[in-house]
C-alpha cells in the first residue's frame, strides 16, 4: 500500500512541516532572496514572524525559543543571513539546541547558469555558506524540487534527534513550484531502543545502583534537552539517591525537590556536593561533558566506576550500549529497582545570602545586589544569565518550577537577550527576568526593540559597571581595553519604543534597588544597577584568576603587580 | 650571510609585524583569549585599540578601515568572536578588501592536552573555525612557537598581496613565550613581473589601444583595491580614451575627471555610457565581475575583443598572461603608447537633479531629499552608501577627491556603521557622510557609541520610513513582514553618549533638512529624516522589480495584484 500524496508548493510545503514540528514561530530578517517563503508565511497564517534587527538576535532567539518549545527556526537570507547568524548556530551547537537555520537563497536557476548575484562571493561557488556551517551543524542541505520532501524532512527530525542545529538552503524560485508530498504529517519520535541491549542495559544499571551503598546521579544539560529531568527524579527518589547538576544545568533539576543537593563544579561545588558525587560508590552521569568552566577548572574528578549514559548510548564498566535511548534506559531502571526507604537525604543547605546588615543607603553593591534578586525570585520564572557578575545568579537557589537559560560553555556576550526574545514568545505568559552586565547588553542592545514592540514584559536587571569586569579578573584590572561606552540605558526603551509603557530605574543605592524591584511584573521593567567597576563576587573573581592561570600559562602577565582584579573579601557564598 | 634576527615575545612580534605593515589601529572585543595581546599592545603603544560594542561590527570597521588604509585587522576570541565576525569576514572577501581576523584562542595547552574549553563546541575538534573560515577568507592558520614567524608573515602577505581577509588563531599562552625573529622589518612588495611576460603583455595591450578608433576603459572594484586609479586616469588621459566604471567602483575614478563619463551596467548605465562602453572597438576591463547589480540584471554586454586586466593576470584575445602585475602592466602601456590629440571627451552629462520646484514646507519626499544630498557634498568627503533607497547616492555626482564606501556586491545591511568608525579611524580629519536606511541602521546601531566616544564628526543622514523599502520592490509592498519598529532615532546619540555635544534632528519637511544640512560639521551630526514608506526613487524600484524576476521566476508571487511596490512617475533620474 502506498503511502496517501498530495500536491503542494514546497514552500507551503516547508512550513507545513515547521508547524507539524511544533514550530509556530521563525525569527529572522526578511531579504529579497526569502521573501517568497515569507510570504507563504504571511498567506498561510499558520507559522508567525517575528522580525528582528538582525541575523545573530533572530539566531538567539530561535535557540531561546528552543529552549522551551523543542525546536526553533529562524529564516535569513543568503550569505549575509546564515554567516551573520552562524554565531548563534555555533552556540546552539556547542549548548545542544536545536535550531533550523533556513536560507533564503539565490535561485537555482542562477546556479544551474553560474550567474553572479548579490550576497554572494561573486566567485563561482555556490557551496561556501554550506561548507561554512559544516563545522556548526550536524545536517545541511540544499533543497531542490527533487530532494525536497526527503531532505525537510530530514534536516527537522534530524535536529529534533539530535538536539543539534541544522542548516537549510532554500533557493527563492522554488518556493512557489508544485511537487507531491506526503499527507501524513510529520512524527517527531525517537526510534526505539533495540529490545535486547535495552533490556541489558537497564539490568546492568540497575543491578549496580540497587546495590550500591551510595548512589548518586550527576545532571548535565542533555537532560534538559532530551526532557528526562522527570525520570531522573524518579528515578532517585526511588533510590532515595541525592542529585546534583553541573552549572549549566542549573534548574534542570528542581531546586526544591528533596533529593537535589545542589551544583558540583569539583572544589568550586556548593557545600556538601564535591564529597557527595565524589565517593558516591555508583554514580550515574547523565551525558557529563567536562570543560573547565563547569569543573571547578578541571578540579572535578569523577568516580572511576561512573556510570556514563548518553542521550543513545551508555557506558558501564567495560560495556558500551549502542541503540538505546536515555528515556527508555530511565524508564527501565525506575520500573526495575525495588523502592529504597532507608537512606535519607544529605543535602547540605548553602547559607542563604543576606544583606540586611548592608546600609541600604549606601552605594549599591554586588554584596548587597544578588541577597536582593534572590528575594526577588519567585516559582515559574524563567531566569536568563549572560556572561560577567551575573553568574552569580547560579549561587541563588531557584523556587520551584523555575528555568535556567544560559550558555556557559558557548559564552558568547549578549546571547540571552536574544534568547529573551525567543523564549518570551514561546513563553509569553510566564516571568522572564534577564540578568545582564553591560558589557554583554551592548552587543545585542537594540532586540530590546522587539520585546517591546511585541508588548513583552520581561524584567531586564542590568549592571551598570562600566565594562567587562570577569575580564579584570583574568587580565586588566584598570586598563582601559577593559571599558566600554557608559550609555544611559535605562532610557534605552523610550527611544526604541518611544509610546512605550516600560518602567526604568537608575539604581544607586540598595533602597532604589528594592524599591525598583517592588514594582509590579504589568509592563516591561528595566533595572540599571550602577556599581564599582572592581565590585564583584568572590565567586566570579575566582574562577577568573584560576582561568587566567590556565590560558596564559607560567609565562603570562597575570601575576605582576596589580594587572589582575583579585576577590576582596569573601563577603559572599563560595 | 644569515639574516639578523633577535628574541621577541610572539605576541609583541605579532604587534611589530602589524604595525611594519602599516596596521595603527586593531578593533575588536576583549575575552580572556585575547587579553596577553590586549596587554602586550597596551604596554607597547603603537598599535592603538579601538574597543567596538561587538565583534560583527569590527570586522565590519577593519573593513572601513582598510579600504583607506590598505589593511585593517580586528582581534576577538576564540569560537565565539570569529563567529561573530565572520559575516564582516565574508564580506570582506567577497568586496576584495584585507582584513586580519585574529582569534586569541584557547591555550596550546588545552589542544595538546585534549581539554574541553569555553567559547568551544566542547566535543574534541579544536579546528571547527579554521574549517569555517576556509570560505571566507584566502588563507588560515593556528601560530605556534614553531610557525610564528613564517604563519604571521604569510598571514599578511597574503592578505596584502590578494586583497583578501584572513583568519589567524594566537593561542592565549603563546603570547610571553620568546622566539627568534627577523630584526628586520617586513615589506610590503607585489612580486615583480616576469619580464619577459610584463614585455610581450604591455606591447599587445598598447598595440590593440593605440591602433583602436574608440577604446575605453570599463573600472571595477579592484582598481581601488590595488590602488591604480591614478595609472588608468594616466591612461585615459593619454588616449584620450572614456572611462566608465561599474556601480560598485563609484568614485574610484574622480568623476570630476574629464574622461570619465558614468556607471555602466547595461540598460540601467548612467545617459551615453552603455554606447560609448559596448561600441567601443577595444575596451580595456579592469578585473570586471559581472553580477546582476552590477550589470543592470544581466542587460551589460562587453565587446567580445575586450582587454581583460586582472591584478596578476591579463586576457588579450586568445593570450593570457600570468605573473604580471597590474601596475606594471599598466605604468608600461602608459609608456609606450604615444599620446592622442586628436579624440575629443564625448561625456553626456546627466541632468543635474533639481527640488527648486518642490514645496519645500510640505512632506519631505525622496524626489526633495536626493537633490539636497547633491547640494551637501564636498570635495574629499568620505561616501557611505548602506542598501536601501539610499542606493540612490550612485546617482550623485561626487565632487573631486570624494571616497566612495560601500558593498554593493555583499550588501550586508548595517555594513555602513561599522565600516564607518573603521574609516573614521583611518582618517579622522576627512568629512564622513553616512547615508542609511532605518532598517539597515537597526542592525549595528550600536556602533554609533564608539564613534562619539572617540569624538568623531560624521553626518549620519539616516532615512526613517518604516522598514525595508527596497524589498517592497521585490514583494511585500505593504506586507507587515517588511515593517520594522519606529525608533526614536534622533535621541539615540544621546543615550549612547550622555554628554554628546551631537546635535540631532528630525527632519519632516524640505525646509527641517535644509536647516539640518546647514549646520557646521564640528560635531557629529544626526539627521533623522521620515518619509513615506512607498516614496522610493525610480531607479531603485526598477532594479527591486527585475531583481524579482530572476528571483522568483515564473510561477512566482511577484504580479500578484498589489504585492510589489512600483516605481512611481519617474520624477527622477533613471
Amino acid at each position: 500500500m502506498s503511502t496517501p500524496t498530495q500536491r503542494m508548493k514546497i514552500g507551503d510545503f516547508l512550513l507545513r512541516r515547521l508547524e507539524e514540528a511544533g514550530i509556530r514561530h521563525l525569527f529572522g530578517v526578511p531579504g529579497d532572496y526569502n521573501l517568497t517563503v515569507l510570504q507563504q508565511l504571511h498567506d498561510a497564517k499558520r507559522v508567525k514572524w517575528v522580525g528582528t534587527t538582525g541575523e545573530l538576535t533572530a539566531s538567539y532567539a530561535a535557540d531561546g525559543y528552543a529552549r522551551l518549545n523543542g525546536l526553533g527556526a529562524l529564516l535569513v537570507t543568503n550569505g549575509v543571513g546564515p554567516l551573520s547568524s552562524i554565531n548563534g548556530i555555533g552556540g546552539a551547537y556547542a549548548e545542544h539546541v536545536p535550531v533550523l537555520c533556513i536560507a533564503g537563497s539565490i535561485p537555482l536557476r542562477s546556479i544551474d547558469r553560474g550567474l553572479g548575484m548579490h550576497h554572494t562571493m561573486a566567485d563561482g561557488n555556490f557551496d561556501h555558506f554550506l561548507n561554512a556551517y559544516k563545522p556548526v551543524t550536524v545536517a545541511q542541505a540544499r533543497i531542490t524540487p527533487r530532494n525536497a520532501v526527503i531532505e525537510i524532512d530530514r534536516l527537522i527530525v534530524t535536529a529534533w534527534r539530535e538536539k543539534l542545529p541544522v542548516y537549510m538552503e532554500f533557493p527563492s524560485d522554488i518556493a512557489y513550484l508544485e511537487i507531491e508530498v506526503p499527507s501524513a504529517p510529520l512524527v517527531l519520535a525517537e526510534a526505539p531502543s533495540d529490545p535486547e541491549r535495552l533490556h541489558s542495559c537497564v539490568a546492568a544499571v540497575a543491578e549496580h545502583l540497587s546495590t550500591a551503598k551510595s548512589p548518586a546521579i550527576l545532571v548535565d544539560t542533555d537532560a534538559d534537552r532530551f526532557r528526562v529531568a522527570p525520570e531522573l527524579m524518579d528515578l532517585a527518589s526511588k533510590l532515595q539517591a541525592p542529585v546534583a547538576v553541573i552549572n549549566a544545568a542549573k534548574g534542570v533539576i528542581d531546586e526544591s525537590f528533596s533529593h537535589y543537593i545542589g551544583i558540583y563544579a569539583g572544589k568550586a561545588s556548593e557545600p556538601g556536593v564535591q564529597e557527595t558525587i565524589e565517593s558516591s560508590d555508583c554514580l550515574l552521569a547523565i551525558s557529563y561533558r567536562p570543560i573547565e568552566v563547569t569543573t571547578g577548572d578541571f578540579s572535578a574528578s569523577l568516580p572511576t566506576n561512573t556510570i556514563h549514559a548518553r542521550a543513545h548510548s551508555l557506558d558501564i564498566g567495560h560495556d558500551n550500549y549502542q541503540a538505546v535511548t536515555l528515556k527508555e534506559v530511565l524508564r527501565g531502571v525506575i520500573d526495575a529497582i525495588p523502592k529504597i526507604t532507608h537512606r535519607t537525604s544529605r543535602r547540605v543547605e548553602p547559607a542563604m545570602m543576606t544583606n540586611t546588615h548592608i546600609d541600604a543607603h549606601a552605594k549599591l553593591t554586588q554584596a548587597f545586589y544578588w541577597p536582593a534578586i534572590q528575594s526577588y525570585l519567585r516559582p515559574g520564572d524563567v531566569l536568563y544569565v549572560d556572561n560577567g557578575t551575573s553568574f552569580s545568579l547560579l549561587g541563588l537557589k531557584l523556587p520551584p518550577k523555575c528555568t535556567f537559560i544560559g550558555s556557559i560553555n558557548w559564552g558568547s556576550i549578549g546571547y540571552s537577550v536574544g534568547a529573551l526574545l525567543g523564549a518570551l514568545t514561546a513563553a509569553p505568559d510566564r516571568r522572564h527576568i534577564l540578568l545582564i552586565g553591560d558589557g554583554s547588553f551592548q552587543v545585542t542592545a537594540q532586540e530590546l526593540s522587539t520585546i517591546l514592540r511585541h508588548d513583552h514584559k520581561p524584567a531586564i536587571l542590568l549592571i551598570n559597571n562600566g565594562g567587562y569586569t570577569i575580564e579584570r579578573g583574568y587580565l586588566g584590572k584598570a586598563e582601559p581595553y577593559n571599558d566600554i561606552a557608559n550609555w544611559s540605558y535605562a532610557n534605552l526603551p523610550k527611544v526604541l519604543c518611544p509610546d512605550t509603557s516600560a518602567r526604568s530605574f537608575v539604581v544607586k543605592t540598595g533602597a532604589d534597588l528594592q524599591n525598583a524591584l517592588s514594582t509590579p511584573n504589568d509592563t516591561l521593567i528595566f533595572v540599571e544597577s550602577i556599581m564599582d567597576p572592581c565590585d564583584a563576587p568572590a565567586a566570579v573573581m575566582r574562577s577568573s584568576n584560576i582561568g587566567a592561570e590556565l590560558d596564559y600559562g607560567p609565562t603570562g602577565p597575570q601575576h605582576r603587580e596589580g594587572l589582575q582584579m583579585r576577590p576582596a573579601v569573601a563577603e559572599m557564598h563560595a
